[in-house]
């Protein structure tokens, strides 16, 4: 089944109210939520919408007939591809995250790893979970990923936290099911989410296996509580405000108190040898997810940066030529790293196909140390008025509007009402409180840099550099490693040649 | 006199409202100008307090005894070394932006203009200007600068803007004195000043000689509007908000509509040939002040990357210390550009001591090129809680406490409500619209990299540096001009010798 | 037919001497040319080693059965990835370019050029270029390219120069052929190589019609020299050098003194329309090329700089790991943009398969921006010895061997010989001519940072951007070209459904 | 005394040999030791010049009259100016590395150092030093500074490598001096200095008191061997070779093989407390000097790269402007630091003037950082051709000199003859033996990038910067560490005012 934006809030709706924002506790139908609701809506009607249909649909391997791509298990390279195209034209939409990949990239994870785990220890975890994606794909669910743990003391393991907290665990085991307890932070989405996903954020040694845990529960299941943040930009409603001020994003506290979860919807309670690999598989899924929406945030810097340029006359300007290019350069750059994580991925046992690691990685690290420089370049071409202009109202009082309307003229093609709204557009991009969620977002979100050039330092292969180097100085006879067309990704043969497996 | 903030502020509440912000037409006591007030007061309470009184005052060269050194003539390096300590000093109890060294910067480059051409075409502008000089220095006054204009086409000259109220010119030449119209914009800290200052923003032409005015008026005269944007980080009152949310900046568009200025206090009226110079001296004065008020900025990320580190228990790691670094060398580099701006600064014909400009322009685009960086060096060190903390307010909400106090946790040295304090002042700092004053501002304020590059591609000896290529390369026999010690700044004897003229 | 190396030698040696080094007039069998013929071998070698065969050869579509991959005309995506494969495995091999690619891309844009020149002027270029491409791929040629003109003063076009031999171009049409003057320069591998294709290096007017000229013709040819400058790292034979000493490279001046060209070995003789095109077809695919190469220069210089890292005992700190990952980055976000060419690529009407020049342009771009930084980073691990090490003959000497040998061990798991063999290899990468080589050609080869930031200038779809912006602005009311799946190239479908046409 | 050159080599001439180039044992008459030679020469011209006598000498503290200023205890900050001033003097004229301030800082440190350990341990180091230094100005010495030891494995401290000889120690303790052994490295000048200072390395523990050990010999001491690596650009006599190609630079392993040393030359013998001190004076001072050389570097390469804008006639271009604009914000930068650390520098006990360590690691730590940058700036803007250029050789044979002497002209103002030189001079400046010594030694002589990081995550004032931190953020109530005006260098007060002490 298809949903339609309306299903979706519909649904939404009915939900307990379990939210909090700042001292209220709200429902879902609290206008605050409703800039994140807008974006989610994107991803329905992207799915209705004839002419992307082919683009936001698949052809489901669980379920008979079409389901939305969000929903979708990727099954070959071009599932991938196909994901990072709808990330990015979702994004320029929703004029940033368009946060239902995190609901891909879980679900991408679990059946990778629930394949794996019962092959090795005989649970069976995998059927659950198929059984669980056919009610997920027939009801066209929205779902978000709690990862992040708050981690309390960084230098302890979970474990050894003096508050167990810290980590979501399992505090006691039912026949019937778990009992869990602990705080996830960062959500995102969380509060318009039909399913949260709760699976580990990092290794864990055999004393953490209570916190070995991965599961999934409604929105509004009983004993969690969501303590949001959302944010968008606010303009009266009276002002007609533009799309970019329609939509936002939130993130939450998820606070896991006593919570029961049924064994169906159970996916890991204990196997704490494979808390590592799950973290991973969503880690690096959701980088790739990465390389769809940050060429979409370049794309929108981009636009915003030209419409300032014409309207400060200065497009032909050599220097603001060349700085365009740069957008076009990180874009591209990130995008490209994403179709070579497809191209050289992976066909995992569970038939879920995963994107090569070294690459997701080298196009999120790229991304996100250059986000502030993308934000410095619209700076330049935009000029202090981005934060000296006045604030709108002033252009609408009398004593004003005459001198303000003569002011805010620069390029005399483009007339006083047309200069402010792209003067306001830059504004919102970069000075508001969106501003800063792009930018930290655009830093930490999915794994830092710092993060994958620890991947990358893990899992790329140096040895054979070294032996190139070795042949080179005369210390090896031969590059022996070379040899092997095997090796490194890249070095794999025709993809459609069914050898990637 | 050495003004109390209180007679400052009491003086501003006499003005006439002449203020607009959003729609609304208010007086300075509404409460959105408070936070610059306060900055303002700053520079008061320093002059009072018996530890800052021999840095933040001065010995006047125009009247007698002792005055602000904000409204001190600087005479010789000390004097100009002395201002960026105290702009640095000011800078970092501001939070940010110190705002009178715009006051500073006009009456130096008026100082030493009017002396120049007065010797050149007979005027008597200099006088004038010391006259009101000592007005300024008796009653402690507040000035700002109204400086750039709205520039309407940015590819025509003044003259032929289709609209003449593009750039404040003059409408009418009477015998008592001028009237102007136009507009001025990016004027920071209007609302809250004595005086404004007004100066030219470019070389003019002939043609443009109605264009070529200075003046300086009080903040309510007759015929002026300020269309303000005030800026700062709102804390309800009863949270007892910190410093940094005390302080903040405003930006005004100055509009003049058909406003007389008498004779006394007009110091251009026509002399195109001065445009430029005296648009150079006020830039490039106020390039150096930069180089105090950048390394505060930098201070005060460094100090906040600190505490966000030690609350995330990560300040032993090896690259958090190296990031540290950077924020010292930015900070540094730039306070040594000033001060070999004041080494090899100019004792000019007036008396007043002018900042080389060479040093003063590498060292303003150096921090502008840099602030996006820096912002970017506090994200990394801070993490992702920047932009996903929940409200303040959730955490005094019963059902919450309990949890949240476990929840923000993470160094056991650092608890609850201290660690909120911190992440408070770091989301303030990186996610707020003041972050968006503070990098834009960055950027722009005083001129951006882009302006200091052509400053530099005009003014650098870059011929001395062919002639080292030439004879190195056995095109000239000789390094010809290397031989004469006063062709480049650093080559200048020792400043104490009175050679510097 | 697959040659041997020394059937390519064998076949060199039989050529007439028409090469300058120096003041000196050589055959191809001087010995400075040799590390230049070495490389070239490692062509031939992989495409007769098992291993490798199916990556180095491919089946032709003109002649009947497989040919040396770098004689085939790409007809998939495939062939462009596997063309980025061999180069990258080869370029590891000759420690730096591997040169022959430049006769790969040469006949990839002419096969593209002809086809379509045909068409629409109704010449004959394509069957003529089709009949040397047969002869070509049965004798398993190696062509070489000269495109760069000496290009005299560029402020003119190449019919306005003083001298008309600044670009190569016709000075007599014959019934048989044409007779071509003028200088080529920075030419890579003619002095090795069996022929030289020679085409324009930029968009031509009508004037410059006569400069609208492509032919090929023996590296021998009547009337034309090469002033040739080798460059590798010389080592004395005694020594048994590494292979690192054993390879190099040459650039020359070709001048065409009057040279006669029959008619079947010319492909444009005055078609000025079809001289951007056949100058960008060249320099977009060579482009595509240097996805392959430049990895592999960073391969070399990760692995020389983690050999530098083992005996200095540093790899396990923690900045050297990170600075070892930026190697990572730089060579697959390159190897990416070359992938995602290949995927985005186009069949055009000639059947040879394109790179798009999008991704072709950003991933050349990124490696000639990072070329001095990658080798900073090496320099920053290795430590000032490599500059400072005392010249290997004094490691021989009676009174010093002792000593040196001690003083050569840092860590104590690497033995003396072992590391001098490394600080040789360090010195050889980072101090040589080679390294100045790698440098400049690594910034300029195939075209300079500046050139593809103006192809992307002129080339992105910058349209789209502001389109987005002007949506989220509420400018426009719909994403009016965002509706077409076909406006960008990541938005194509599936490239194995045919549509890329 | 001040001795012209001449007197200098005559000198040179009579000192035995004990140099090793490569397997010869040469003495200091080797012509590959001449550019080195022709450098320091330089200084000594430059103190016979009348119009430089002023900058290059001083009066002396020690004996009565000028001494060449190399040879000078700085006594107040304007000594250190001067010092810096003629360092980027004489590196313009060197083409690079001046090499004689290394004799200057390790007298500086020795003089403040011998000082302190008297007054601490009440040895009589710094009668003995001020002995030497009567002999050292008297006669107008040149002074290299061994300090690198070759350190063997970097893990362990010097008492514990498995070779003794990896740091230089004290081998026995005589009556009348000491005997030493083991190997310092990359010692610039030693081949052609008169006296060897030797220091240690870094700080050291009891158990190393061995290796605490300072003297000064003669470069030809019994047991003294030089393993020298000369490195200049060569090209042939017949071809007057312009400047560059005269100067050169060398570096040394210096092996002492039980080397005897008499008391009065020796000023540390086992006071291990002291070294880490004396390491560091040294090593801030040479810093200091770095901000004269590397500004000196950055000229070179500006006047360098303008000359190839020229003959390229692409001077006008914008990119390449705001490109030159950069050598100036490096060259500058650097020299700003120098200045600020002399303003901020300290009066030591033992009279010599030191300068403020945080401003000169400032400095190096960016030039370091940027070198890499710079020379790829000359790269961009000279083009391909500094690699692909003919060798000379070719544009004097009779067959190729009519052709190539028209294909080197680009500018039409600029004649082939000149065309020539240019490109020479680029050709030596960025692809040469020369370029790797300026990329290598410009990130590691004087202490890398990473050791000014160290340095400044030791000695930056953090703790300030967090209280202003704890002031904004509410967590401190007053800033209270800001109130005092000594906590930081730059708010002391005015230099001239004898408080600096």
């Amino acid at each position: 089944m298809l949903r339609t934006k309306e299903q979706y809030i519909e649904k939404l709706n009915k939900m307990k109210p379990n939210i909090y924002i700042g001292d209220q506790k709200v429902g879902r139908d609290d206008p605050r939520l409703r800039p994140g609701i807008n974006v989610l809506s994107i991803t329905f009607d992207l799915a209705q919408n004839p002419k992307y249909k082919k683009l936001a649909t698949a052809k489901s391997n669980i379920i008979d007939g079409e389901v939305n791509r969000w929903a979708h298990l990727p099954q070959d390279p071009y599932d991938l591809m196909e994901k990072q195209k709808l990330i990015r034209m979702g994004a320029r939409r929703a004029g940033g995250c368009i946060q239902r990949c995190m609901g891909h990239d879980a679900i991408s994870a679990l059946s990778i790893y629930t394949k794996e785990v019962d092959e090795d220890k005989g649970t069976n975890y995998h059927e659950r979970f198929l059984n669980f994606m056919k009610y997920y794909q027939e009801n066209d669910l929205v779902g978000c990923c709690a990862q992040t743990d708050s981690k309390g003391d960084r230098i302890k393991r979970p474990s050894a936290q003096a508050d167990p907290d810290a980590y979501v665990h399992i505090v006691e085991k039912r026949e019937d099911g778990i009992v869990v307890s602990g705080f996830k932070m960062s959500v995102t989405q969380a509060p318009y989410a039909d399913e949260i996903f709760v699976i580990p954020t990092r290794a864990l040694m055999e004393d953490d296996k209570d916190y070995a845990v991965a599961f999934v529960v409604p929105g509004d299941w009983e004993g969690v509580k969501l303590v949001t943040r959302p944010v968008w930009h606010r303009q009266k409603d009276d002002d007609n405000p533009p799309p970019i001020c329609k939509t936002g994003i939130s993130d939450s506290v998820v606070i896991f108190d006593n919570v029961f979860v049924p064994n169906e919807r159970v996916f890991m309670a204990g196997e704490w040898e494979y808390g590592r690999r799950l973290a991973l598989l969503f880690a690096d899924s959701h980088r790739h997810s990465y390389s769809g929406c940050k060429p979409a945030v370049s794309d929108i810097l981009c636009g915003t940066s030209m419409l300032a340029a014409e309207a400060n006359n200065i497009t032909k300007v050599s220097h603001v030529r060349e700085k365009l290019t740069q957008f076009a350069g990180a874009a591209e750059l990130a995008f490209s790293a994403g179709v070579a994580a497809a191209v050289f991925g992976k066909k995992t046992k569970s038939g879920t196909f995963f994107p090569n690691t070294i690459y997701a990685n080298v196009g999120r690290k790229l991304m996100g140390e250059l986000i502030y420089h993308e934000f410095n370049l619209l700076t330049e071409m935009a000029g202090g008025i981005a934060s000296t202009l006045p604030f709108k109202e002033s252009f609408t009082m009398d004593e004003l509007k005459e001198h303000l309307d003569k002011f805010i003229v620069r390029n005399p093609k483009i007339p006083a009402d047309l200069s402010l709204k792209i003067w306001n557009l830059v504004e919102i991009m970069s000075t508001s409180g969106m501003t800063a969620e792009l930018l930290v977002g655009g830093v930490h979100g999915g794994g830092s840099p710092i993060m994958e050039a620890i991947a990358l330092s893990l899992e790329y292969d140096f040895k054979t550099r070294v032996n190139v180097a070795k042949y080179l100085g005369g210390i090896d006879k031969e590059m022996d490693d070379d040899v092997d067309l095997e090796t490194e990704p890249w070095m794999k043969l025709r993809f459609d040649e069914g050898d990637n497996e």
